[in-house]
């Protein structure tokens, strides 16, 4: 049953159909016609004979590493409102920190499927700039700066480096760092960057042995915190690279009788509800998810409205929320 | 261009196409020339064609009320996994909480894009009966039991119970609490049930007056805290329907010097992160949240694949994590 058969069993107008199917004004009277012969005909429109004229399938695929994290939740909320404004759907592809999953769906994506792509990536290989020269969809990338891409993150060096400077300035002269992988750009290699610009600052050396590299994880940073502390006694400030990791240092730090702030002062970065929580409140640099991810989208609604706009790449601000774990 | 045309161009077989665009094994040398060959064609399989041929697109519509929050995260990401291992792709709707726009999501999906749907859904209207008796695709809801559908839930009652009967076991017998909306089902009505068959099952009378509701926010909590302990100083222990509204009562708590578990005990349900790691760890029944994401997206491929199965709704159990806010 095509629309024309279905309009006129339904007695109303193929304007009226696609207006009830498309969400547009009806009567209540026409409304109830077209849902009768609905329930009567089991009639559809042909989403797909849509899809097939017009080549684009409306549907925006994001890639992300981790759904149950602090911060993708929130750019996804922030890519969802968007999409919703602009008649997108949204494809969630979940890729459990797996980069040969990742790149899995970047490669079916950029096959089928969608219309574009926003990819919420962590580390960047040679794989990724292959596939990412040959895909035929446009694509945004989120929280990390790709050469040559389109994308929005934030100042990662800029939020370490104000919350390493925050311990600096009232008088700590022993910093420790629990970063992550330099494999990660931002977090890893840009908030390093950060804490040692502060310290530059300061007229402090780099001490070398003074800094750890955890996992994304509170086990992680409880670990490397136990091993820095057991050998850098003297340390009495640690800026970690995630909430997470300062959080497990917290827990040590709270098993082992060292006080927070007094013997060791900490600040992170991402401000999630856990570290506002926190036995102490954790110092942290906010970073705006949420807009971050309602940038990707608009920037990747662009690109769709005309592919060969020039890439733009987008750098997001922070605030640093100054808490009980630096004395504030 | 079609597949046979691309075959031929590429000078290899349609199978080796088909494994191609389908992930199967193929040589690197049939790889490399499928590859250029759809460099220079741009070729891409027809989708939509399968779509029409099949009349199923292969995607499972999530809808859910809000993303950036404990459960929902955990959720998808077992739907996520059943998903994947089933050749499903998972098309999100994120309804802000808005009931309107879950219906309206529920009413664009029942019509066209998916081949079944999720739906997370706290409340449960007469507008929700009339949709959910009208869909034409398969449906499982997640985290409630709605009359005659297939569901996945928590044992919400048994949970609240053994979390007030902790307290009760400890010798307190001023038992307040803070709930949720009776429209919920689950967090509101099931949870409330199970505050008062604790009181019941110790031989307790039930005071209305110590008994508040709040909304599922950390502020709305506090608020309610600060207006049923004042109104109640006697008040020895508190269950707290969420994590989510317990935090806001600790942190009421903490501001006024009442001191926990000493003054109050708080327990709640949810263990979430920011629970655990709260200046005083709550303790809180602990839900199977991605467990139940896995057996509703694992009982909607039963749908899927027998239309005409016996609707089934599984409740599943939980686990009282006892930490310090009981004197654990």
């Amino acid at each position: 049953m095509n629309i024309t058969e279905f309009a006129q069993y339904a007695g109303v107008s193929k304007a009226a159909v696609s207006r009830y199917f498309n969400g547009g004004y009806l009567s209540a009277e026409k409304r109830a016609q077209i849902e009768a012969a609905v329930e009567a005909t089991g009639y559809r429109p042909s989403m797909q004979a849509q899809m097939l004229r017009t080549r684009r399938t409306r549907q925006v695929g994001v890639i992300l590493p981790k759904l149950s994290s602090d911060s993708c939740p929130r750019m996804v909320e922030g890519i969802g409102s968007v999409l919703e404004e602009s008649g997108y759907q949204l494809l969630l592809i979940n890729t459990a920190n797996d980069t040969k999953k990742e790149l899995q769906a970047l490669d079916t994506l950029r096959l089928h499927t969608v219309d574009g792509i926003i990819l919420i990536a962590a580390l960047y290989t040679p794989e990724h700039k292959t596939l990412l020269e040959h895909l035929h969809v446009p694509i945004v990338i989120l929280g990390q700066n790709f050469p040559g891409c389109c994308s929005v993150y934030h100042d990662d060096a800029g939020a370490a480096q104000a919350a390493t400077a925050h311990m600096l300035a009232k008088g700590r002269r022993a910093p420790g760092y629990i970063g992550v992988t330099l494999l990660d750009k931002c977090a890893g290699q840009q908030r390093r960057a950060g804490f040692e610009a502060a310290l530059k600052a300061a007229g402090l050396p780099l001490h070398p042995e003074r800094m750890a590299v955890a996992k994304f994880s509170q086990e992680s940073g409880y670990e490397q915190a136990a091993k820095l502390l057991a050998r850098n006694p003297h340390i009495d400030c640690l800026f970690c690279a995630t909430d997470a990791i300062a959080l497990g240092a917290m827990q040590y730090c709270r098993e082992h009788g060292i006080r927070i702030p007094e013997d060791v002062m900490i600040a992170s970065v991402g401000d999630s509800k856990v570290g506002r929580n926190a036995f102490v409140p954790l110092t942290s640099a906010h970073l705006h998810y949420k807009t971050a991810g309602r940038d990707a989208a608009a920037l990747l609604m662009d690109l769709l409205a005309d592919p060969h706009a020039v890439p733009r790449s987008q750098m997001l601000g922070f605030e640093l929320m100054e808490r009980e774990s630096t004395g504030d």
